[in-house]
């Protein structure tokens, strides 16, 4: 009798006493919800232009990229990829990973090593934590948002390649970083500030380039992003110098040891891309949007599209979560450990790619909840 | 002035110094090349019907699964590929993956933990390494293929939970891991036996099914395999017991915290094991072709579907690449860090897709290319 049988059957049964089992729960082509729980704020990964350059480019090039990058996984659409995103957020090179995932640990562990320091929000995303632990280097968690925290971490760094880990619009809470303040402080001690702008791109800064567009590109900035939320497709990128890109590209071992991006979603990205470039008044609907639904629910509005809605407990959570889906609308449902302060919340996207009667409809619905389940039990 | 543009200088110097610094190179869509560097085996990347079902995933369910996979990035095409995936290998249940590398970050950094003991082959892949680390677990790198020293090893593990990485087909040398005697010491030792089948699937084991096929399902054997080589797609998969699964669901981080794959490879993946199941003898024209080629080469056989040609020098391994797609074929050059041993190498995959006019033209070309540099200089 194997004792991993009872491991998994112990580790389950502590979970179901948390309330906090969680399953899969497939959704169908056709289904007939409005969907504020994914990260498609912009709605591109249902516009025509995007879905069928992912199709064009299947049956151009085939389903995979066959091989990793520097191998025979870099088609023209990666270069024409990473050019264009270079272009529009104001960085001189880019470089694109499998998943944002992997951008992140790519990044961090070509950037620092056991003898870095790496200091690093309170709530920055689990990619993140997973880097900088590979890393082996020291890590000094600050409290949230906190300037003053990390410029006293990075006095005591010594000699010691520095690294400030944060995000530009942060992933369950919807709060922004202090980033002129961070990069301020990160010149002055010559320390890299990455920034993670997985739910920045699209959303914030001039036309959606993120909220790190416009600031001088310091060689001390890294950007990183997904091309999975306001793109709509999968994927990630890092973004800086050539000579940060050309560094990846011969040290990061989750770039070099893995599949290229496929090419369907390499070319949904692009055309993604084009198309936001076309509509830059795009991403405000998300914030005027996020601003009157923050208002009905009465939670704080968001730094870019997602509002997150505190919940009494992770059971309630899990049933103002079903309330929402039986009155058509899905949001998500986030409990311990994917939230950063132990508080179970709903997170609740605004869309920009919702036409108004649908989305005033989920406005309604989810109002009713949210002011249900509050006062429950 | 910024230490970070010295420090990236220095660091390419050194790697050109060394003959180890390498840049991306993009290939077109109407290149005339035969492809021996990718690991799409089986030609199934470009096969009509997995082009067609990425085509019109994409078109259906847009280009993107918008969500973690919790969340709602589960669409119904997962779930079929994961009980399809589960079927042809003999597992009770599968899960897929953004990449191979996150299914092998998450099988192995959910199951052990700091209080664990890792056992790992020299010669694992990158993502098995890094999840090890991940882990901080006690790590314990035994030689290559080496029975006794994984029962030694274990025998020491007193009461931690001990897990053994091996490989099916070894990623760059093409040779096979000895799975029934280790299955046999981890189940002596109750210990976890992780096998990534990255390179076993699609070409070993009955029509494609894996090394691990047709031993009893030991609930102590958990199976990674990628859907982005043999199975022409991206992404990856873990396989073994229910209660695995739903471990993993609920516990890996790179699983919880990352965007689902998207629709275009997903559908890929499964149309192409359709194609797969259809043609159980396209597996053996691998061993066939594999087998010719080494021979002309004058190199070892492979297991599985990978060719290892050992070069004198990492400058000689790039000039017979070179030479090689001079000829019209495309090869993989390893160098290190990519090598297990330090030896630089070209790779060569026996592939079952090409017409016998293209393959046996790419033999000649290779059999002239491997013998000019062998003796060089
Ligand atoms: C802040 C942040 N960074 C990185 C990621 C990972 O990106 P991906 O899902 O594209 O792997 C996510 C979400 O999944 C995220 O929210
Ligand atoms: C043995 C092995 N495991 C895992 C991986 C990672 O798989 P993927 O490229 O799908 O991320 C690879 C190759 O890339 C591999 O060769």
């Amino acid at each position: 009798m194997s004792s991993w049988v009872e491991w998994f059957a112990e580790q389950r049964a502590g979970r179901e006493d948390a309330g906090l089992q969680r399953a899969l729960r497939p959704r169908a082509a056709d289904e007939d919800v409005i969907d504020l729980a994914n990260n498609d704020y912009l709605g591109l990964s249902l516009h025509p232009a995007v879905r069928r350059a992912a199709a064009d480019a299947a049956l151009c090039w085939g389903a995979g990229a066959g091989a990793s990058r520097l191998v025979t996984g870099t088609t023209s659409l990666h270069v024409d990829l990473e050019r264009e995103l270079a272009e529009f957020t104001g960085r001189e090179a880019a470089l694109v990973f499998s998943t944002g995932y992997q951008a992140n640990l790519s990044a961090v562990t070509a950037l620092a090593d056991k003898q870095s320091l790496i200091v690093s929000d309170a709530h920055v995303h689990a990619s993140l934590i997973d880097a900088a632990r590979l890393t082996r280097a020291a890590i000094e968690v600050v409290p949230h948002n906190d300037v003053a925290a990390v410029r006293k971490a990075l006095a005591a760094a010594g000699d010691r390649r520095a690294l400030v880990l944060t995000e530009s619009v942060f992933s369950v809470l919807g709060d922004a970083a202090p980033l002129p303040d961070l990069a301020e402080v990160c010149a002055d001690h010559d320390a890299l500030l990455v920034v993670d702008e997985a739910h920045g791109l699209g959303v914030v800064g001039d036309g959606g380039r993120g909220a790190l567009h416009g600031t001088s590109e310091h060689p001390n900035v890294v950007m990183t992003a997904t091309l999975s939320k306001s793109l709509g497709a999968m994927g990630g990128a890092v973004l800086g110098s050539a000579a940060l890109v050309d560094h990846l590209v011969n040290r990061a071992r989750p770039f070099i040891f893995d599949t290229g991006l496929a090419p369907a979603p390499t070319a949904a990205a692009l055309t993604a891309l084009r198309c936001l470039r076309r509509q830059p008044a795009l991403p405000l609907r998300i914030h005027q949007r996020g601003a009157e639904l923050a208002d009905r629910l009465g939670v704080r509005r968001s730094a870019g599209a997602v509002l997150s809605v505190p919940m009494p407990s992770p059971q309630v959570a899990v049933a103002a979560q079903a309330a929402a889906l039986e009155a058509g609308v899905r949001v998500g449902c986030f409990r311990p450990p994917s939230v950063p302060d132990g508080v179970s919340r709903l997170r609740v996207t605004a869309r920009a790619g919702l036409a108004d009667a649908r989305w005033e409809h989920a406005v309604e619905a989810l109002a009713r909840v949210v002011k249900d389940h509050r006062r429950w039990p």
